[in-house]
C-alpha cells in the first residue's frame, strides 16, 4: 500500500456505509450454470461477460465482490485475462475487490503472490492461508488488505481447526491470536486493521470467541445462503455497534431461480437487493433488541 | 487420475531410480537474477526461456522439477503462458512435474484448482495446503498426486506448526495423521500413496517423528542448500531403505556462481550434478553405516 492510497479497511467500511449493508457477492462462475444467452462463446469470454454483467447489476446495492480465483485459473492464460477484465469492471463500478485465492507461501514467494494479487491494478484485498506462519502473511500487507483463513465453513475443517491446543484454545483461535497481533502494525483510521479474518457463517458457535480475540479485524464471512448460514448465525461476527464484518453470498445471488434465460441480470439484481436487505434488517433488529435490553 | 495413467507415486519413484538420486530442482525464476543473455526480452518470455533451458540442462541428472507458481503468476496471462511452456518443456524432457502452488480451498473450489493444476497437460503433482481439511485435498487425488504442507522450512512456521495439541502431538503431526489416513485410498504399486507431504529440510529434529506417522507418504523436502538444509538434516525424511523422499534445491542450482553470463547452462548443469551426487552419496553413506551397525 503506498501512502497516497486509502487504507484498505477504511475504504471497505466507507463502501459499506455508502450502500447501507455489510454484504459481499461471491463471484464463483461455473461454466455449466451460466445463462443460456452466454452460450456459444469461449469459456473465458463467457465467464468474463458474466462477471462484468454481475458487477454492473449489483452496483449501488452491494459494496464489494469476492472473486474466486480457481474458477478463472482453470481456463489457463485466457482465464486469467477474464479475471483481469472482471476485476477492471468491478473497479470501474466502484466495488471493493477481494481476490479469493487463499495463497500462502514463505516470505519471498509470498511477495511474488502479493505482486500477483495486488499488482497491475488488480484487487484491493486478498484471502491468505496462514498455516505457514505470519512471515507468509505480512508481505501482502505492504500492498493491500489480507483476510487470513481462521475458521472455514466446510465440514472437513473441524478435524483440524476446532481441535484444542495444549493451552486450551482451538487451533483456529491460535491463528486468531497471531492475526490479531500481526494486524496491529496495519491499522486504519476507523479502528480496523488491513489484516482481516475469514470466519465461516456455518461456525456461528465459535464466532463470538473469535470476535473477542480479534477486535480489530474485519471478518469476511462466507457460507451465507446456499451453504446454510443464516442472519442469526452471522450476528456474532459483528461488533456490538454492527460494524466489522462483511457477509458473503455466492450461489444464492449469482445463480438465483429464473436467471438462466435472456434477462439474467434482473433476477440477480433482485437476489442482491433481497440479500442486502436481509442482512441490514437482521443487524438493525439485533441492535434494537440490544438497546431495549440495556 | 485416469486408470490408464501410471500412478503418480510409481512414476516418481521410477524416475528417481532412472537417474539414481532422489532430488528435485526448484524453478523459482526471479527476473533480476536471470542470465544477462536473456535481457531485452519481455519478463514472461525471459522466464520461459530460462525454465526451458534448465529443464534441458538437468535431464538425465535430476528426475523432477518443482515449479513455483507465484513466480509466473505475477506476470499475469503472459506469465501463465510461460508456466505452460515450462511445464511442456519439462514433460518433453521426461521430468516429473510438481506445480508448487500451495492451493487449498473447500470442495468445489478445490475441484477447480485441481483442474487448473492438472488439466490441459499441466503438472503430475501439486503442493496443497491442508488447513481447510481433507475435503479440500481429496479432489486433487482424482487427477494427480498432491503433497500436503505438513512442516514448512520458514522461521515463522514454528509459531503454529510446532505447537502442541491437547493430546500431545504437534499441529504438524495432527495434519500428518490426517494425511496418512486420507492417503490410504490412493496407494500405488510400490508402497507409496499419491498423497505425499511437504517436510522442510530445516526441521530435521521433527522429521523422524513425521516419517513414523506417515510411512506411506513420499516426502517433498524443500530448503536444501541456500535455505540451510544439509544432507544430515534430510536423512530422517527417508525410510531406512533410502526411499520415500525427494530433496529439493532451488537457488543453489538455478542461480549458481558464474551463471550470469552467456554460457549459463554449464554452471547450472555442474550445480545439478554436484547436488545429485551429494544427496546420493549421503544416503549411501548412511545406509552403509546402518548395515555396519546391524
Amino acid at each position: 500500500m503506498t501512502p497516497a492510497q486509502t487504507h484498505p479497511a477504511d475504504r471497505l467500511l466507507s463502501a459499506i456505509d455508502a450502500v447501507g449493508s455489510p454484504v459481499c457477492v461471491g463471484l464463483d462462475p461455473v461454466l455449466e450454470k451460466l445463462p443460456s444467452s452466454l452460450a456459444g462463446k469461449s469459456a473465458a469470454t463467457a465467464i468474463a461477460a458474466f462477471g462484468c454483467g454481475i458487477c454492473q447489476a449489483i452496483t449501488g446495492i452491494i459494496p464489494c465482490v469476492k472473486i474466486q480465483s480457481a474458477c478463472y485459473e482453470r481456463f489457463g492464460p485466457e482465464g486469467i485475462r477474464a479475471l483481469d477484465e472482471t476485476l477492471a469492471a468491478a473497479r470501474a463500478c466502484g466495488l471493493v475487490t477481494i481476490l479469493d485465492g487463499k495463497r500462502g507461501d514463505i516470505g519471498i514467494s509470498a511477495e511474488h503472490y502479493a505482486a500477483a494479487m495486488f499488482g497491475q491494478n488488480r484487487a484491493e484485498w486478498a484471502t491468505v492461508n496462514g498455516y505457514l506462519g505470519m512471515d507468509g502473511v505480512t508481505p501482502f500487507l505492504a500492498r493491500g488488505g489480507a483476510f487470513v483463513l481462521v475458521r472455514t465453513s466446510n465440514p472437513g475443517s473441524d478435524a483440524l481447526q476446532s481441535r484444542a491446543t495444549s493451552s486450551g484454545e482451538t487451533i483456529a483461535e491460535a491463528i486468531a491470536d497471531l492475526v490479531s497481533k500481526t494486524g496491529k502494525s496495519s491499522m486504519g483510521q476507523r479502528g480496523f486493521s488491513a489484516l482481516g479474518a475469514v470466519v465461516g457463517a456455518t461456525k456461528s458457535g465459535e464466532a463470538a470467541a473469535l470476535r473477542a480475540r480479534m477486535p480489530e479485524q474485519i471478518f469476511l464471512v462466507p457460507g451465507f445462503g446456499a451453504q446454510g448460514g443464516t442472519v442469526a448465525d452471522v450476528l456474532p461476527c459483528f461488533r456490538h455497534d454492527g460494524s466489522g464484518a462483511i457477509i458473503t453470498a455466492s450461489r444464492s445471488v449469482i445463480f438465483p431461480t429464473g436467471s438462466g434465460g435472456a434477462d439474467w441480470i434482473s433476477p440477480i439484481q433482485r437476489a442482491a437487493e433481497s440479500f442486502a436487505r436481509e442482512v441490514r434488517d437482521g443487524i438493525h433488529g439485533a441492535q434494537n433488541a440490544n438497546s431495549t435490553c440495556a
